[in-house]
C-alpha cells in the first residue's frame, strides 16, 4: 500500500436545508440539464472501450460503450484490458452469463478449458490482491473553495465502508465521489508519532479509497484467491448494487451508453446464470478503444467537484420536484449516478 | 397515523464476530438451503396474484408471482388490487414501461384517456397519503427468545430512514425484517408525559414503519399528489433500490417468480422508458389471485425471526465463503433478499 500518494480534492456535497426553497423545485435531471458547459469534462476517447454485440434478432445493432477507470484506481487490470483490446482478444467470443438482478458477464466461454481456451495476449500483468484498495491524500476542509459549504448533509454514510471486525453497526466511513466516480472513503492512521491522527505530517487527511459495485460498473472475473484475474473475463452490475464484490473484486470502468443491450438479455438457467447451450449466447463482434472507432460520439461527465453535481445530488437525496410529497434526507452512493451524456 | 398497533416481533439480527469462524463458511445460499423445515413460512395462495403474460416469441409460457404485502401494510391498496384481480381488470391489457435500472409498469395504456380507459370496477377506495407509513409498535429487547444475541451488530442503520428535515447526514432510524419483509424502522414519540421516550406507557418502543423499494418489490402507480393510485397501474423495480421513492408511493408487494420475465424485456425507447408503440407492449393474458389458479405451486418463506435468517442476513454481509477474502461488514437492507421458494 506504500506508494506516491496523488492529491484528490473531494467533492463535500452541497445540501439545501429543506423548507429553503419554495416546491416543485428542479428535478436531478433538470439540474444536470441546465449545468453550464464549464461543469462538464471531457471523456478521452482513448479512455473508452467499444464493444460491439452482434446485431439483434431485427437486424439492429447493440453498441456498448464502457469508461475504463483513471489512475490511481485498479490501473494493473485497465492496463491488461488495453492490452487484451489492441489484441482483438474479444472479438468472435461471447456474452455467457446472464444472473437477474446480478451481473452480465463475458469473455472466453471456453476460458477454462485449457485445450480450448484463446490464448491471452503476453505482457499482460498479474495484479496484487492489494490494488483492490488505493491510499489516497483528500484536501483538508479548509482547503475547500468558499462558495461551497463545508461538510454538509450529503457527505454520505456508507454502511460497506468499514475495517475488517470493527464498527460493523455503523460503519467508519463514508463514500464520496472524485474525478467523477463513485468511491468508498475510509480514513486511516498514517502517523506512527500520533494514534489518533488520520492526517499526514502536512495535514493532509489519509484515505483509503476504493471503487464501489454500483449498477452499471464494470469488474474483473477471477477464480479463487489468490487469483485476481487477468480482465479476459469481464463484467456488468444489472441490479441492486452488490457492494460485497467491493475490495474482493477489482472494479475497472462502468457502461456509459447501451447497457440495455446487456441488461435486457435472457437470463440464463444454469447456476449463476450461465447459458445451457453455445447458442444461447450472444456474440461479441469485436471490442475496440474509442480513438480506435470511427465516426464515435464525443462523451462527457458531470464534473463530481462542481457546483451543479453538488445541486444534483443534493436534489437525488431530497426530491422536491412536482411528484414527491416527502423528500428521503439521505441517498446512497449507488443511488447518485454520475450523469454522462454524448456532447452536443 | 392514530389506529390499533398490532404487535410485532422484530427479528434483532445476530452475527457472530470475524474470526469466531473457520474459513471458508458457508455460503448464504448454503444456509438457507440447510434451514430447517421449521424455520419456513408457507405462503397462502389467497395473497400470491399470478400474472400471465402472452408467451415469448419461441412460445414459452411466462408466468409472474407476486407475493402481497400482509397486514398492516398498504391494505388499502391490497384490498383494490384483490377486487381489480376478481373484476378480471388487467385481462387483456399490457405491460406499457419498460425502464432500465428502474421500473416495469403494467396496466391500462389508455388509462390516462377517459374515453379509451378500461373502466375501473365500483367499490375501490381511495387511500390516503397517511396510509404510505405505518405506526406499529415492537417488542422490547428483553421480551425477545433468550437463545438470540439481543441488538447485535447488524441492525441495519439505514441513511433513507430519518424525520424530515433532521438527521440528514446519518438518518435517525434503522431499518430490519419483520413477518417476511424488509421494513424502514423509525423511532417517533408517543408519550406525551416525557419528551424523550419512544416506548409507550406499557414500556414497548413504538416505530413509524414502511415498506422499502427494493429489487422486485410491487408499487403502485400514481399521479400528482394528493392522488395515490387505486392499484390499477401497478409496477416492479428492476433495478438498484429507488429508495426515494419510499414514503412517495404505496408499496404493495413483490416478485417472488418470473421476476426475469419482466426484467429481461426491451427498453421502452420514449421518456421514462415507455414504449413507443403498441406493438412494443407485452400482453397480459390474465391475472388471477393465487387461490383461482390451478395448479399452483406452494410457495414459502425463511422466516425472518428464525436463526436461519439471523445467520443468512449475517452471512450477506459478511460473506466468509471460498470466493471471498473481505467480508464487508455491513449490508443494506435491499442487499438482503428475503429467501421465497416452492414447497418441495
Amino acid at each position: 500500500m506504500q506508494k506516491a500518494l496523488p492529491i484528490i480534492t473531494f467533492a463535500l456535497l452541497a445540501a439545501t436545508p429543506i423548507g429553503a426553497q419554495e416546491r416543485p423545485a428542479l428535478a436531478p435531471s433538470e439540474i444536470v440539464a441546465a449545468a453550464p458547459k464549464a461543469d462538464w469534462s471531457a471523456i478521452a476517447p482513448s479512455d473508452l472501450l467499444v464493444m460491439d454485440l452482434a446485431s439483434d434478432t431485427k437486424g439492429k445493432p447493440r453498441r456498448v460503450v464502457i469508461q475504463l477507470m483513471p489512475p490511481p484506481f485498479s490501473q494493473g487490470w485497465v492496463g491488461n484490458i488495453r492490452k487484451l483490446a489492441a489484441a482483438r482478444f474479444w472479438d468472435g467470443l461471447s456474452v455467457n452469463r446472464v444472473q437477474d438482478n446480478y451481473v452480465v458477464q463475458w469473455g472466453d466461454a471456453d476460458g477454462e478449458d485449457k485445450a480450448k481456451a484463446r490464448k491471452l495476449p503476453g505482457r499482460l500483468v498479474t495484479v496484487p490482491e492489494s490494488e483492490y484498495v488505493t491510499p489516497i491524500v483528500a484536501a483538508p476542509v479548509g482547503a475547500m473553495p468558499k462558495t461551497k459549504p463545508a461538510l454538509a448533509n450529503l457527505q454520505i454514510f456508507d454502511i460497506y465502508v468499514s475495517q475488517d471486525g470493527s464498527d460493523l453497526l455503523r460503519g467508519a466511513g463514508t463514500s464520496g465521489f472524485s474525478m467523477g466516480w463513485p468511491l468508498a472513503l475510509l480514513p486511516v492512521n498514517p502517523r506512527k508519532d500520533n494514534e489518533d491522527s488520520d492526517t499526514d505530517v502536512t495535514g493532509r487527511q489519509v484515505v483509503a479509497s476504493w471503487p464501489v459495485h454500483c449498477y452499471g460498473m464494470v469488474g474483473v472475473g477471477r477464480n479463487l484467491s489468490p487469483d485476481t484475474g487477468s480482465g479476459a473475463e469481464l463484467y456488468t452490475v444489472i441490479g441492486h448494487a452488490p457492494r460485497h464484490l467491493d475490495r474482493n473484486i477489482a472494479v475497472v470502468g462502468r457502461v456509459i451508453e447501451g447497457i440495455e443491450h446487456l441488461s435486457s438479455l435472457p437470463r440464463g438457467t444454469e447456476a449463476l446464470g450461465f447459458y445451457k447451450t453455445a447458442k444461447e449466447r450472444t456474440k461479441i463482434r469485436s471490442v475496440r478503444m474509442g480513438n480506435e472507432v470511427f465516426g464515435l460520439p464525443a462523451y462527457e461527465y458531470l464534473s463530481t467537484d462542481s457546483e451543479s453535481f453538488a445541486r444534483y445530488a443534493d436534489a437525488r437525496a431530497n426530491r422536491r420536484d412536482a411528484f414527491f410529497i416527502r423528500p428521503a434526507g439521505g441517498a446512497d452512493v449507488c443511488n447518485i449516478p454520475v450523469p454522462v451524456r454524448r456532447v452536443k
